[in-house]
C-alpha cells in the first residue's frame, strides 16, 4: 500500500483548487485582493450567507451539491434584487478529517455552478475549523443606478406572485431526514422523490427573472425561509398586510401527489424553507405582461393573492378558512 | 434570583445589535442585501478572512478586541492595495454557549472599529456555529480606476519599505500564551509588554499610507503572516528577489529590550505574525519623497532592502552573515 500523501499547503490548495476557479476581478488568486470594475452607471448588490455543517446541510451530502447549494442561495438573492452577478469571495473552514478527495468534489461543483450562474470566484479564505465544516460567501451583483427592487416597497393594492413550485424542497428535507420514508412518501414515485430530494439539495436561483422585475416589480425578495415568513417579512418591511389564496400556491405534481396522501403537509409546504423561489408584488395593471415576460424568461409565475392596508400577519384562506402562521419563518439560527 | 432572560431571536439580534452600525448602503438591513453606489471612475478591492477561536483568536480575548482584529485584518488589505474602505459584510457563526453579554460587547468593539477605519457594516449572517465561535468579513474598498496596487509589480532596483515596527504583535502573542512570562520579559517595563499585547490584540490599518502608496509604490501588500514570509511571496509573485539589512528592520523600544534579553529573537520578529504593517516597493529615485510623505500622513516607514533580479528565498544580512528563512511563512492554516 503506498504510504498516504501529504496534505497540501494552503498555497497549494489556492494554487490547485481555487485559482482555476478565479475569474478576471481574481487576478489568479495571486493578489490580496480581488478588483472588479463596475460597470458604467451601474451600482452594486452584496450579500453575504453562512452555512454549516449538521445546521444548514448533512455533512455527508454530496460535496457538488454542498457546493452548488453555497453559490445557489447567494445568487438567488441577487436575483430577487434584479441584479446580474459579478463574482463571490469563499471563506471555507475545514474540519480536521477533510480529505483532498472531498475538496477536489467540492470545487468543481462550485466551479460547475459558478459558471451555470455567470458568477465567478474573486477571492477567498481556507482556515481550519474550530468543529465542522462551514463556509460562508459574499455575492457581488450589478444592477443598474436606483434600479435595485427593494424588500421594503411593496404597496396596498399590488398583486403577490410567487415563481416556480412551493414546497419542493422542505419536502425533499423530509425524504433526506427520515430513515424510515414519511407515509406521504407511498403516493410518489421514485423519480418524484428524487425531483424532491433535488430541489432541497440544488437551488436553481432565477436570475433570469432579475431584468424582468427590474421592469415590473414594486417590491422582491427571494423565498428562504418559507413562503409564510417571508412574506410576512416583507409585508412588515412595508408597512402593509396580505391576504393569500392557499388554493392558488403553485405546487409540484411531486408535492400535489404527496399532499394527496396527508392533506395536512399543506402547512408544512407554505412554511418550509429552501424553495430559493421569488416572491414580488406588481401592479394589478401589468400582472399580464409581467406573466407573459417571465414566462418568456422561462420563469413560469402565478398570481396568489393581494397587498392591503394595515398590519399583522398576511392571511392565508382557503375553503372559506382563514390561517396566519404565527412563526411561519423557518428559522436557521 | 430573576429567570434567566430569552435569548433573543435572530430578527431582534439584527435590530439589537447590528442594524445601529449599519451605513447608508446597509439599507438599515432591512433588505436581502446591501446596496453601494460606487465613486465615479473608481474600481472596487474586495477582501475577505475568516478568523476561527482557537485557531487565530483565543476565545477569551477581550471582545471587543476579537472585533477589532476582525475588521482590522481585512482594513489592513485594503489599505495596501492603496484602496478607501467603502464597508464591510459580516458572517458570524455563535458556538452554543454564546452570551448576549459577550455579544453586546463584540458588536459595541466593532462598531467603534468601523467608525475609526470609515467601513460601516453592509450586511450580515448572524448562524449557529458546528463548534467553535467563528466569523468572516469582506471588506470593500475604492480605488480611483487603474490605480490598485499590486503584489506582482515589484521590479530589480526598487527599494523595499516596511511601516512602523516589525514583531511586536508576535511578542505579545507569546505574552499572550504562556502561563509563565518568557525570559526576555523580564527585560521589558509592565507598560512596554501591555504595548506588545495591544499589538497583537488590536492591529491598527495603516489607511492614511493607501494615497502614498498609489503615488509612490510599485508593489505593496500588508504583513500578516511575517516579514520574512511575506516578503517571499511578494518577490516569488513578482519574479523576482530581494536582499534585506537585518539591522534596519524597524524595532520597537519594547522589541529592542526584549531582543536585549535573548538575541536568538530576532529570527522570530522577522518571521512572526500579525504584525498588520505595509511592505512595498518603490524606485530608488523617489524614496527620499516617499519617506516625506508617508511620515506628513503620520506613518513612519523605513527602508529594509532592495529587490534584485533572480527567484529563490529573500536574504537577510546581518553581521557578515547570510540568513534565509525556508519556512518563515506563519500559516493560519
Amino acid at each position: 500500500m503506498p504510504p498516504p500523501r501529504p496534505r497540501p499547503t494552503e498555497d497549494e490548495l489556492i494554487a490547485r483548487y481555487f485559482a482555476p476557479l478565479a475569474g478576471e476581478g481574481g487576478l489568479a488568486l495571486k493578489d490580496d485582493a480581488a478588483l472588479l470594475k463596475p460597470l458604467a452607471v451601474h451600482e452594486l448588490v452584496l450579500t453575504v450567507d453562512a452555512l454549516v455543517a449538521g445546521v444548514h446541510f448533512f455533512p455527508d451530502d454530496p460535496p457538488e451539491a454542498i457546493a452548488v447549494k453555497a453559490l445557489g442561495v447567494n445568487v438567488s438573492d441577487l436575483a430577487a434584487k434584479g441584479a446580474s452577478p459579478a463574482g463571490y469571495l469563499l471563506a471555507l473552514a475545514l474540519p480536521d478529517d477533510w480529505s483532498e478527495a472531498w475538496l477536489a468534489a467540492f470545487t468543481a461543483g462550485l466551479g460547475k455552478a459558478a459558471q451555470a450562474f455567470a458568477c465567478p470566484l474573486l477571492g477567498g479564505d481556507t482556515v481550519r475549523a474550530g468543529g465542522a465544516l462551514s463556509r460562508s460567501i459574499t455575492a457581488v451583483g450589478q444592477v443598474p443606478a436606483g434600479r435595485m427592487v427593494r424588500r421594503t416597497t411593496a404597496q396596498a393594492g399590488d398583486r403577490i406572485c410567487v415563481t416556480g413550485t412551493i414546497g419542493d424542497a422542505t419536502l425533499g428535507l423530509a425524504l433526506r431526514q427520515s430513515t424510515d420514508a414519511p407515509p406521504w412518501a407511498s403516493s410518489l414515485t421514485g423519480e418524484e422523490q428524487n425531483d424532491l430530494l433535488d430541489r432541497y439539495l440544488r437551488p436553481r436561483p432565477r436570475l433570469a427573472l432579475a431584468p424582468v422585475l427590474r421592469e415590473y416589480a414594486h417590491a422582491a425578495m427571494d423565498v428562504s425561509d418559507g413562503l409564510a415568513g417571508d412574506l410576512a417579512k416583507m409585508m412588515r418591511a412595508s408597512g402593509a398586510s396580505a391576504v393569500v389564496d392557499m388554493q392558488r400556491v403553485p405546487l409540484s405534481p411531486a408535492a400535489r401527489a404527496a399532499l394527496a396522501g396527508d392533506s395536512r403537509l399543506m402547512d408544512r409546504l407554505v412554511t418550509g424553507g429552501d424553495d430559493y423561489e421569488i416572491l414580488c408584488t406588481l401592479p394589478e395593471t401589468r400582472i399580464t405582461a409581467f406573466l407573459r415576460t417571465s414566462a418568456a424568461a422561462g420563469v413560469p409565475a402565478t398570481v396568489i393573492g393581494t397587498v392591503v392596508e394595515g398590519g399583522g400577519l398576511p392571511v392565508f384562506r382557503s375553503e372559506g378558512r382563514e390561517r396566519r402562521f404565527e412563526s411561519g419563518s423557518f428559522s436557521h439560527f
